[in-house]
């Protein structure tokens, strides 16, 4: 009994030393630095930092980033679409990698963080594991997306989705995106070859900024992204009649913006009535013939829905286009609704990284949330093709593509703490 | 006693004979067919008329007008803003014209009524007071107007308001005004002598279809004008903030577009809550940055109120501002009002002249209402230097500046009587 019970006691000193060893974590300063760093590249004479995929600060700025994942030993290429992928080897042989990664380029006039912090909290994760020679069971791929904020460019090449159209489009460098690819050091003529299966990856994880302003408000620091949201753009044409306003009495007129004004009103109604965090917008407005003394014949606004479900989308738009066309009936206009190309299928993220994201949060002692990403990412196609987390931190006042743009250092270490324990966990349970 | 009654007898008969003294008419055909006559000048091969100020049509139409004028004996000339003045004498000496006429110039793919009707009818009156050997007391006056569908610039100049600047505004002709009235046979160079004093005239007349499709609505043959309404323009600014349309919950948008449609739908409600007949309308908007996935941060939309009593534009401007700015309040956007310079005094006509307006209209058995006039008139600058009246007759559906004007031959028959009676009337009351 007595040896028993020493076995036991050494038992449980042993499960307490185990309990008492600190989680591995990030190093804050150096990450905070390397964001302060990555800023550089293409900074102006006005503290503002211009990288639009294909410029020249975008070209120097992947150069930097090759150079510091290549010094942390990592096997770096550029794939046919100018994605930048960094190869970590793993310790067992036949298991596909884990990827994570973001994007560096910017939207013109953007901000310092916006993909920046996804993409050097990967660049962190790596030398905290190289720090603290922990190796993987998979191999780790650090992914920088190229050209993000021109149409999720490099995620679309790589999940099949981008059409050869897509290559003809310019941005503000004045270069079409076949172009730059080829300034970045893909090649457009063997892009299809980029496309990954399923299957070709274990998990796909994105740390991004959180563009809504949604955990500063409700203090909490990480987002835990459900998924990103599917959209469905319409025209909507309100026809009346065209008049004279100083001779057309109230009573008779076809005011066909005082009927669009009232649908704006209503999308808002309507999609508020939902439960949910759907949202609706009109964010375009167009008014013929447009003179203050003649009351409006034709308008044109735009109409946008946003939701994680499809479902919830054509619940919302039916809601929104019965009220509509009560709306144009009572004001003796027509209404048209015209569905427009630009759509998007919601893209859920796994359920299962989503509650490896929760046990990592938790762990740190990280207050956290569910909640849907309004935002396009790489993150979307990358689910298309892979079980797929996305991490939010705050960024402050949800302000995004915009100088403004600000998250601080300790936000930024939890999302890469966050970021690199559900790495590992996914580690250990994934084949 | 014999004697007396007799004497009674004869005028009682004489008064009989009196009553049953036909009225005398204009000829209805004749006014319409010069209708027709006149559009004939910028026919087009589609069958449209295209006759706007100083073009070629215009020019001819003039001549065709001055040569039938002058065929009635009339004594015509072209004043130095290139109005056409056709005088008739009156026999008593001593006395101011009694002045009527209106416009024969249109807008782009304008209709065959508006102004036309005014100016045929008046010479339809001349030539029904020579035929019936009619002598007035007072000069008679026809005007045909120059230009007024461009910024009534002959009456403009007729009563003082017609500013330098004015004279280098362009019309669709590629004319500026000043050259246009070097072109009708004006001098810009003496144009403020044309400008005529209050009791230059004893009265000024004008017959017009009437825009806003009352008359027809109503049933009614005549419109006894009250005034022209004056107006007001605002600019309405709203600035809420732009914010990425996916990211941003609903309840946390500072949307300037729906504010701004909210304030759309309040200026008919506040409009439409005060008596009478004053309209408020908006006709243009503008949203920024203006795309379906971007919350607008910036709306700017006209304001026009218009009504006959500038103490109602006051007041019914004031009531829009307040709720205006409760909706800014409650959207968490800001509202600002800025007034523009396009303002007009109301005009009103002469109440002694709506009388005789109203007189000659029941000896003729038509039926009339008074009425506001939306739109402006010539009748609206002399209403500034002379006693005013001005009748409406219906134009179908209410349309005008369009091909599809449309006025019946006796609508037209029954302004040119009530314009002959009421001048009639006049002469013989004034001095």
């Amino acid at each position: 009994m007595t040896h028993r019970l020493t076995i036991w006691l050494v038992c449980l000193g042993a499960s307490f030393i185990h309990s008492q060893k600190p989680i591995t974590k990030v190093n804050q300063d150096r990450l905070e630095n390397r964001i302060f760093e990555l800023a550089k590249f293409g900074l102006q004479t006005n503290g503002e930092t211009e990288r639009v995929a294909f410029s020249e600060a975008d070209v120097k700025a992947r150069k930097w980033v090759i150079e510091t994942l290549e010094k942390q030993g990592l096997e770096v290429s550029i794939d046919f679409a100018g994605n930048i992928v960094a190869f970590r080897k793993g310790i067992k042989s036949g298991l596909k990698p884990i990827s994570f990664g973001s994007h560096i380029d910017r939207v013109p006039n953007g901000g310092n963080y916006d993909g920046c912090v996804g993409s050097m909290a990967a660049l962190e994760v790596i030398e905290t594991l190289n720090e603290n020679k922990i190796n993987t069971k998979h191999p780790l791929e650090v992914i920088i997306f190229s050209n993000e904020e021109g149409g999720v460019m490099g995620s679309r090449a790589m999940s099949g989705h981008l059409g050869k159209g897509a290559l003809e489009v310019v941005n503000s460098t004045g270069f079409s995106m076949g172009e730059g690819i080829m300034r970045l050091g893909g090649d457009t003529t063997r892009i299809a070859d980029v496309h990954r299966k399923k299957g070709d990856m274990a998990a796909f994880l994105e740390l991004h900024i959180e563009q809504g302003g949604i955990l500063e408000k409700e203090n909490l620091n990480i987002g835990i992204v459900e998924g990103i949201v599917g959209l469905k753009w319409w025209d909507v044409v309100f026809t009346g009649f065209a008049n004279h306003a100083g001779t057309t009495p109230m009573n008779v007129r076809q005011d066909a913006l005082l009927a669009a004004a009232k649908f704006i009103v209503a999308v808002n109604e309507v999609t508020n009535s939902f439960e949910g965090s759907q949202v609706g917008t009109v964010g375009r407005i167009k008014a013929a013939p447009g003179a203050p003394n003649v009351i409006p014949g034709k308008v044109v606004t735009s109409l946008e829905i946003r939701d994680l479900s499809s479902a919830v989308i054509e619940n919302v738009f039916q809601a929104i286009k019965t009220k509509g066309e009560e709306i144009a009936a009572q004001s003796n206009i027509t209404i048209e609704f015209r569905p427009l190309d630009t759509t998007a299928a919601p893209a859920l993220t796994d359920m299962a990284i989503q509650k490896e994201i929760e046990t990592s949060a938790t762990k740190l002692k990280l207050t956290h949330k569910y909640m849907p990403s309004g935002a396009g990412h790489d993150a979307q196609d990358m689910a298309t093709i892979a079980p797929t987390g996305m991490i939010f931190v705050p960024s402050k006042g949800g302000i995004s593509h915009s100088p403004k743009e600000f998250t601080s250092a300790k936000d930024m270490a939890n999302g890469a703490n966050v970021l690199l324990q559900t790495l590992l966990a996914l580690d250990k349970k994934l084949d």
